[in-house]
C-alpha cells in the first residue's frame, strides 16, 4: 500500500523518453485530420481551428492547474482515509508548474501530461463535429484539463488509489483514451444529432466526411504519435528498462494494423464494399486499445487486441447510432472509448510479461472500467452539462446550415472551390 | 567467408537507432501521399486506403514470417554447398517472433524490417494506381512480405551471400526500393495500362494526378522518413560508430535536394516549364539513389549521386512509357528501381569511408544488381503472374470507369466537392 | 572578449541534439503548407514547389558555402580590429564541408545549419506568395544562403560580435526567423502587392487563403519542427545540460497556445468572428518568439511571450497593410520579424536562469535588434533588389493571371476539381 514511486530513470532512459513525448503531437494532428475529414466541407476550418484551440487551452490549464492536481507517484498528495486504509485520491504540487526544476528530466512527467491531455482533449471534437461552438469546445477542454482528466490521471498515474491496487494501464488506453471518449460520449448527448441525420422516425442517414484523403493520412500520423504516447508512458509510468519500448513499438504497429484489416475484412463481408472511413476508425481504435497493456503483452496479444478492437468498432458505431441514436461523426465514442476500454480489460487478461502478470490482474482491471463507467462519465457529463446550462453549447440553427466556416470564422476552409450546394439539412 | 555480425549495439547507438526507426511511417506516409496525389481524384481513398491496409499487412505478415527467413547476421540459417564453400541462403529464425527477447533492444531488427517492409510493400501501388484490387493489393503484398522482400534481404542484411561477398547496402537502396520498384514493373506488366493511357496508335496522352499539394507535401515527410531509414540502417548493418548517422542526414538531404534541383532544370530546359510532378519524383529518387551509400559518401558525392538520379528519373519515366507502354502513374520504377539500381552503383563507385571502400567494391555491387534484375525480377513477376491467375488483379472495366472508391469502398473521396465530370475514359 | 566556445558536448548530449535536428523538416513542411494554403488554388503547386526548391538550394549553397562562412565558436575566423578590440566578423571555414570529420558529431552543426537555413529560406515565400517567380525565388535563395544568413549566424551562433557581446538567442528568433522575415519585408517592396489586393484609392481587399485546413496542418507541423530547432539551437550553442531541452518543449509548446489564444481572442472581441488565418499566424508567431530565450525563461514567461506575440501580429498585419501598402499573402512580415524582434528583446527582459540572466541583457538584445533592421534588412533589400534589376523577379501580368502553376509548371495544382471562375483580378 505504499505508493508507487515513479522509478528514477537514466539519464538514458531520460532521454529516450523525451524523445517519444515528442511524437505525441503526431498524434494530435493525426485525430485533428480524422475529424476535419470525417466532418462536412463547410465545417473544415472550424474542426482544425477546434482542434488547435483545444491543444493551447489544454497546454495553458494543465500547466496552471492540471499538473499539480495531477502530481506524480512519491510526491504530496491528499488521502482519504477509509475502510482502514489511507486512499491517495488528488495531488498537492504547485500550480503553474511551481515546483518545476528549471532545466532537468524531473519535469519530463509534465511535459508528457501537458501533450498528451492535448489529445485527450481533441477526441470530443470528433463526436461534436458541425455543431460544436468554439468557444463551448475550449470551455469544455479548460473543465476537462483542469479536473477531469488530471483527477483519474493522479489515480492511475499519480500514485493514486488505483496505482495502489496495481492498475495496469501504460499508455493511457484509460486516462487518455477513455476519459476522452467518455466526454465525447457525453458531448453527443447533451449536443443533440446533426439536423438531417435521424429521420422523424428516428432511422439514421449516412452524412460521409468530406475529405477520405484527410482522414487516412491522419492515420499515419496517428502511428507514429501513438507509438510516443505509448513508449514514453512504459518508461514513465512502469518500472522497466527503456528498451522495452522496442516491444511497444512492435506491438502498437500490429495492433493498428490487425485493427484495420479486421474492419477491413467485416465491411467487406457485410457490406460487399470495404467502409475506408470505419477502417481508419479502426486503426485508431487499435492504437486506443493496445496502450494499456502495450508494454506487457507479447506481439500475437496485440494482434488479438487489435482483431477485436476492429470488430467493436464497426459494431459499436452502428449499435450506438441505431440504439442510443448517439450521433458521432468521428467515431469518437467508438474509437477512444469503447476500444479503450477493451484495451484495459485486454491488458489484464493478455498480460504475459511482468509488471501486470498479476493472476487477479483483470479483476484490478475491471475495478478502473468500472470507476470509468461510474464516475467518471457522470462526472464529464455533469461538468458539461452545467456548462450547457451557462451556455448552450450547440451553435444556433442558422449556424449549422451555414456552416460553422462562415457562421463562426466568417471564412470557407476552401473558398475557391465549388461544392454541392444540395442540402442536407432539408432532408 | 564468416557470415557478417551485427555489431553488437551499445545502449547509447541502439537507442539511437530505435528513434530513427521510429521515423520509418513518415516515409510510408509521405509515399502514400505522393501515390494519391499522382492518381486520379476518383481512386483518392482508394489509393490511401490501400496504402494503409499494405503497411497493415505487411507489418502482420513479417511478424508472422517475414522476420523469421530475413533473419540476423549470425542467427542460424541454411546454406547451401556449393563452390567448394557454403553459401547462407534463408533465415532459419522462428516464425511470430517467437525468438524475440521482449524487451531488450535484440528486436530492433525485427522492427526496423517490419516499418521497412511497409514501406516497401506500398510502392508498387504508384504503379498499379486507379487500376488495382484492394484485395489483390494486399494478396500481393502478402507474397512480398513473406517471401520476395525477407529473401533478398536475408542476403544482404541478414548474412546471406550477398553479405558474405560484401555488398553494401546499408539504407536499402536495393533490399527496400529496388525489391519495391521491380515488383512496380511487374503490376505495370500484369494489370496493363489504364484506358486512355495510349491511343490505338500507342501514343501516351498524360493523365495527370489530382493533387500536387499532396505529393509535395509527401516529398517533405519522405525526407524525414529517409534519414530515418538510413540511419538506422547504417547503424543496424554497418560496424560503424553511431555518430556516423550526422553523415547520414547530411547526404541523405543533399541527394534529395540535388536531384529535385536536377529535374527541375532539365525540364525547365527540355519543355520551358518546371515540371512538379517529375520534380517530386525526382526528389524521392535522389532519396531512393543514396540509401545504399548513405554512410560511406563524401557530401559531394551525395550531390553527384542525386544529380544523376533525377536525370535518370526524367529519361526513364520517359522511355518507359514511349518505348515498354508501361504506364506507372506514380513513377514508382523510375523512382525506386531504376534510381535504386543507380545508387546500388554509385554506392561502390563513390564510396571513400570504410567499409565499402575496397577495390573491386563495383563489382561486388553490380553482382547485386545483377541479382536484383536477374533473379529477383522474376521471382517478383512470377509470384505476381500466379496471383493474376488465380483471381484477375485489375478491377473490372465498370470499376475502372467509376473510379475505384465509388465501385470497391461505396464512397468518393470528396463527396461534397464538384469535379470535372469530362471522362478522360472516352479519349 | 575571448570567442565563446561551443560547449564540448557528451555523447548522450550530442544524440539528443541530433535527434532534434531532424523535426526541422518538419518546420519546413510546415511553413510550407501554411504558405500554400494561404495563396491562392492557381498557385499551390508553384507555392509547394517552391519550398521545395528552396529547401534544395539552401542546402546545397549552405554546404558549398554559407557553412564555411557560419563558422564555430573556435573555429577559425576573421576579425577587424576597431576601438582597441578584435571584431570576429566571418568564419574562415573551408568550402563544402571541407573540414568535416566524415563521421562523428562535430558536423552536428552543419547539419542544424543546413536544415534551418532551409526554414529561414522558406519564410519569404509567404510574402512572394501568387507573383514570385521560381527561378527567382531560387536565386534569391542562393544569396540568403550564401550570405546573408551565415553572416548574421557567423556573429550569433559562430563566435562572432554578437557572441562576444552576449546576444541570446538559442533557437533563433533572430538568426532564423528575423533574417528571413525582414528577406520577406523586402520581396513585398520589390515584387509590390498583387492585382486587385489594393483599389485605386489604396484601400486593401480581403484575398483569402485557399485552403484553410492545410494552414492548420502547418501549424502542427511547425511545432513539431520548432521543438526541433529550440532544443538542438540550445544544447548547441548554449553551455547547458541537455536535460534543458525539456524546458526548451514545455516553453515552445505554451508560446505558441497562448499567441493562438491570444489572437482569437482579439480577433472574436474586434471582429465578432474568430479569424482562422490570424490564429494561424498567431500559433506560427508565439513560436517564433519564443525561439530566442525558450531555454532562458520560466513557463509563466512563455506564456507572456505568446500572448504578446500574438497581439502583435493581428495588429502588425493590419498596419502593414495600410499604412505600408505591404501586400504579404501568408503574414510572413509580421509572424517571422516582427514576432521575432519582439522575442529577442523579450529573452532579454524574461531571461530568468542562466545563461542570459544578465542584468543588462536587454541592452545587447537591444543591439542585436538594431543590428538586423540597420544592417541586414539593408543588406538583404539591396541584393534583392539587384537580383530584380538583373531579372525581374515577379512573374509577367499574364502569368498572375492565369496562375503560376499554369504560368510557369505547366499544370494546375488540383485539375480535377472545380473552381470559382470570377477573377479577382478584375477588381
Amino acid at each position: 500500500m505504499t505508493p508507487v514511486r515513479a522509478p528514477a530513470l537514466t539519464e538514458m532512459a531520460a532521454t529516450l523518453c523525451f524523445v517519444l513525448v515528442l511524437l505525441i503531437p503526431c498524434a494530435a494532428a493525426g485525430l485533428a485530420l480524422i475529424n476535419a475529414g470525417l466532418g462536412r466541407f463547410r465545417n473544415a476550418a472550424h474542426s482544425m481551428l477546434s482542434a488547435l484551440c483545444v491543444v493551447a487551452v489544454a497546454a495553458v490549464v494543465y500547466f496552471g492547474i492540471g499538473a499539480a492536481l495531477q502530481g506524480y507517484a512519491g510526491q504530496p498528495a491528499f488521502a482519504l482515509h477509509a475502510t482502514g486504509k489511507d486512499w491517495n485520491w488528488i495531488g498537492a504540487g504547485r500550480f503553474f508548474l511551481g515546483g518545476l526544476e528549471l532545466g532537468g528530466w524531473s519535469s519530463l512527467a509534465a511535459l508528457f501530461g501537458l501533450m498528451s491531455v492535448g489529445v485527450a482533449a481533441i477526441i470530443p471534437l470528433g463526436s461534436g463535429a458541425d455543431r460544436w461552438r468554439l468557444g463551448s469546445s475550449c470551455a469544455s477542454a479548460i473543465l476537462f484539463t483542469a479536473w477531469t482528466y488530471p483527477l483519474f490521471a493522479h489515480w492511475v498515474w499519480g500514485g493514486g488509489w488505483l496505482a495502489q491496487l496495481g492498475f495496469l494501464d501504460s499508455g493511457g488506453s484509460g486516462v487518455i483514451q477513455v476519459t476522452g471518449g467518455l466526454t465525447a460520449l457525453s458531448i453527443t448527448w447533451i449536443l443533440g444529432p446533426r439536423r438531417g441525420k435521424f429521420n422523424p422516425q428516428g432511422m439514421p442517414s449516412a452524412l460521409p466526411g468530406h475529405n477520405a484523403v484527410l482522414v487516412l493520412l491522419g492515420c499515419f500520423l496517428a502511428w507514429l504519435g501513438w507509438i510516443g504516447l505509448n513508449g514514453a508512458g512504459v518508461i514513465l509510468f512502469t518500472a522497466v528498462e527503456a528498451s522495452r519500448t522496442v516491444l511497444v513499438a512492435v506491438n502498437t504497429t500490429l495492433a493498428a494494423g490487425s485493427a484495420a484489416l479486421s474492419v477491413a475484412a467485416i465491411t467487406r463481408a457485410r457490406f460487399g464494399k470495404t467502409d475506408a472511413s470505419l477502417c481508419a476508425n479502426g486503426w485508431v481504435a487499435g492504437l486506443a486499445a493496445v496502450s494499456a497493456g502495450c508494454g506487457v503483452v507479447r506481439p500475437a496479444a496485440a494482434v488479438i487486441i487489435g482483431l477485436i478492437a476492429g470488430g467493436l468498432v464497426v459494431y459499436s458505431v452502428e449499435w450506438l447510432e441505431l440504439h442510443l441514436a448517439v450521433d458521432d461523426p468521428g467515431g469518437s465514442v467508438s474509437v477512444h472509448a469503447v476500444a479503450g476500454l477493451w484495451g484495459l480489460l485486454a491488458a489484464g487478461l493478455l498480460a504475459a510479461i511482468t509488471p501486470g502478470k498479476a493472476p487477479w490482474q483483470w479483476l484490478t482491471q475491471l475495478i478502473g472500467i468500472a470507476t470509468l463507467l461510474g464516475f467518471v462519465l457522470p462526472l464529464t457529463y455533469g461538468l458539461n452539462w452545467l456548462l450547457n446550462w451557462l451556455s448552450p453549447q450547440r451553435v444556433a440553427v442558422e449556424g449549422e446550415r451555414q456552416g460553422l466556416d462562415l457562421y463562426e470564422l466568417g471564412a470557407g476552409a476552401y473558398p475557391d472551390f465549388l461544392t454541392h450546394n444540395e442540402d442536407f439539412w432539408q432532408r
